[in-house]
């Protein structure tokens, strides 16, 4: 039996690995267009940022390592243009096909370059190594004073960060109303007035039509950075007849099948499902890719695993203060259906002796069923491992009355008596 | 309706505040034998190491403000030394006698003294804010260069590290086998090293009979803090014909009720039932007591409510380490009848490139329903977010397969790719 991933940063080599642990005799093969496997992706803005030293400290394992250790081919600079899933092979540039059983597709996404003057100098998309490499060089030898970020989500927030830290002027657009693509109005409030202190302006429902190198929309710049949001990588699966869904990234079963027998997809080529509304979303995050690579090279290798979905969870660093989502915003519930009600809370994180810093807190429940569906959490400490509660809650489709009651951790040290969760389900439950 | 509360601390005072919000008519009084109301037990030992400048800082409220602000009557210097249910009135040290139609019990717990020479000159006990002054006192006055410290427990651990900040040697006696009543070999060992590096020497399966101020079972000291645990306060309430439980504290429905009609309890005085076990417990913490308090003040005041338990949540500051436990142990989930199966990882708590520090997650799942029932978390970052996931997942009765997939926050400043909890429930999976 023969295993071809396409494709070797997060979803494709969890899907290798993880199906060499369930087959050991499995042929597994990793074809991956770019120079470097294994890099964290996720690490590009730090390294801009210059916590970071270089970029070999985001290379997680070489293709040596994946040979040695798990016996898994892992070849670079194997681009493929084509799968002929009727002949079971795929074609790579060049020429060379390459035979498969089971064949998983982790193509992944590139930045939305749609926009006139994307390819002029100055205008940089952060997708690769290399693209991190010349922007960086950008930095320290052009010097550049002010730049336009294009996209307020998570990456157009973290490279504003970036650029502030290099003493650039920032201007963000953003095309919708909102940033991190919430419709979460109170959330886009605070973070605006939170990069406001931080000297970065952001300018939300303004939509580029183009870029130049030294302005954008009347914003005089001498850097672009375009981060309006990732294109799934489905060309080369659309051709080879696999379905992609509505949001335009390709559509798979709970075990990460393809239409295609045999043909699985994973990462941020695909969609996955949204466990609030049960449809499909299309979400790429590195830790959503893994977990889907796990399970389509489970299945590749003869086991029956599935991955139910995500709950929309993602964290964002923006100048020193931790700002996290989870599920569904109220603006976003009512979109989908429900019948949303909500409590936003600040209270502190560890106790006042202690000099807790607020934490802001927001839940979504759902009238009807009186469960949690949404919520936000912002702050400066103990923002993960928070929002990471209501996940887990949302997942469990937890109600807001036992929400209240949760045994949470209280040391000084830690957290408050109440912690600023309980204080806010509290707050939902007196309306709820 | 009067609604006569005995104890002004968390339990208490909760009960108080929340009767108030439910009725604003009733007439309440809240009555504490001691001279503060309202402040954080929990904050005692950061009084004496220093990091809480003084012991007003702990103050929350004063008798003022609940009188001013909430319209409840606090009196402190108010010792019930009589409930005379028959007649619905307690009465005063003195002879007052005060009536009530709805009687909260939270007259908390006291430490644990039962040892030959606790009275001694030199020998500590940490209940109230007095004895922390005292404390603080003899260590700026007296210059102690050993300590003792009698009991492993979460006090105990937080003494330990006071105590070594002051420049002492310390020793500490615990009677169990291992810290925090946990019943776990491995979290035991990880404690008793990091306490080793720190110069703190753990005894354990030493049960001390008597002490003295000079020296304690052969340790030569000249000081000793008794942190053997807690004694719940029943005394009171078992003359006037409140029924006890098993673990002697005072035996409670799940509104709170005990078994005098009219007559609420809760906090350190009370038991309160196990989410894993469902059997009864006495885990007198801080943060329960305020849960049960809000329990009790709402149904002493016409509405009905319930506290469903505790997943056994407990997080302690070791010498810069977070230590958190909840649910089960390994050996406790055998005891209780489970069928346990353990698994342990150290991961990174961020990327490597973030300079992730080590996290130690031990999960414990039950085999026949592959449900989680208790975990451990120890690190010096993130510990008390991710010990409440693993409380969040505990009390919804996750199966690890689900938390395996769960979608934890990722991002490099916050958390890695793969969160320990995660790849901590693969682990167990492997053998489930």
């Amino acid at each position: 039996m023969r295993l071809v991933v396409i494709g070797g940063v997060a979803a494709g080599l969890s899907a290798a690995a993880r199906a060499r642990r369930c087959d050991p005799c499995l042929e597994i093969t990793v074809l991956e267009k770019g120079a470097a496997v294994a890099w964290g992706a996720c690490g590009l803005p730090y390294y801009l940022e210059g916590r970071v030293g270089c970029l070999e400290d985001l290379v997680v394992h070489t293709p040596e390592y994946f040979r040695r250790e798990r016996n898994i081919a892992v070849r670079t600079g194997a681009e493929v243009v084509a799968v002929e899933h009727s002949r079971r092979q795929v074609t790579l540039a060049g020429g060379e096909r390459a035979p498969y059983d089971r064949l998983v597709v982790a193509t992944g996404a590139r930045p939305d370059r749609s926009i006139d003057g994307a390819g002029e100098p100055g205008v940089f998309a952060l997708s690769g190594l290399e693209d991190a490499r010349r922007l960086r060089s950008f930095l320290i030898e052009k010097r550049p004073r002010r730049a336009v970020v294009i996209g307020a989500g998570y990456q157009g927030l973290e490279m504003a960060e970036v650029l502030r830290t290099h003493g650039l002027a920032v201007t963000v657009f953003e095309a919708q109303r909102d940033v991190l693509g919430r419709h979460d109005a109170a959330l886009t409030d605070f973070v605006r007035r939170h990069l406001e202190r931080f000297r970065v302006e952001l300018r939300l429902a303004t939509r580029v039509e183009s870029v130049e190198p030294e302005s954008v929309a009347g914003v005089a710049c001498d850097l672009v950075v375009l981060a309006a949001g990732w294109k799934p990588n489905v060309e080369l699966a659309v051709e080879a007849g696999i379905q992609v869904g509505r949001t335009g990234a390709i559509r798979l079963s709970e075990r990460m099948e393809t239409n295609l027998a045999g043909v699985y997809a994973a990462g941020d080529c695909a969609e996955t499902t949204h466990l609030v509304t049960g449809r499909p979303v299309y979400l790429p995050l590195g830790t959503t890719a893994n977990k889907m690579g796990r399970v389509a090279g489970a299945n590749a290798a003869g086991r029956r695993e599935g991955f139910p979905g995500v709950a929309g969870t993602c964290i964002v660093g923006v100048c020193g203060l931790g700002v996290a989502v989870t599920g569904l915003s109220g603006a976003q519930a009512r979109q989908e259906g429900f019948d949303p009600l909500e409590a936003r809370v600040e209270a502190p994180g560890k106790p006042r002796y202690f000099q807790g810093q607020p934490v802001a807190v927001t839940l979504v429940a759902d009238r009807g069923t009186r469960r949690l569906i949404g919520g936000t959490v912002i702050g400066r400490d103990g923002v993960a491992g928070r929002i990471n509660v209501l996940a887990t809650a949302i997942t469990t489709q937890m109600r807001v009355e036992d929400l209240a009651q949760l045994d949470l951790a209280y040391a000084p040290p830690f957290a408050p008596v109440w912690d600023p969760i309980l204080i806010a389900a509290q707050q939902l439950l007196k309306d709820l």
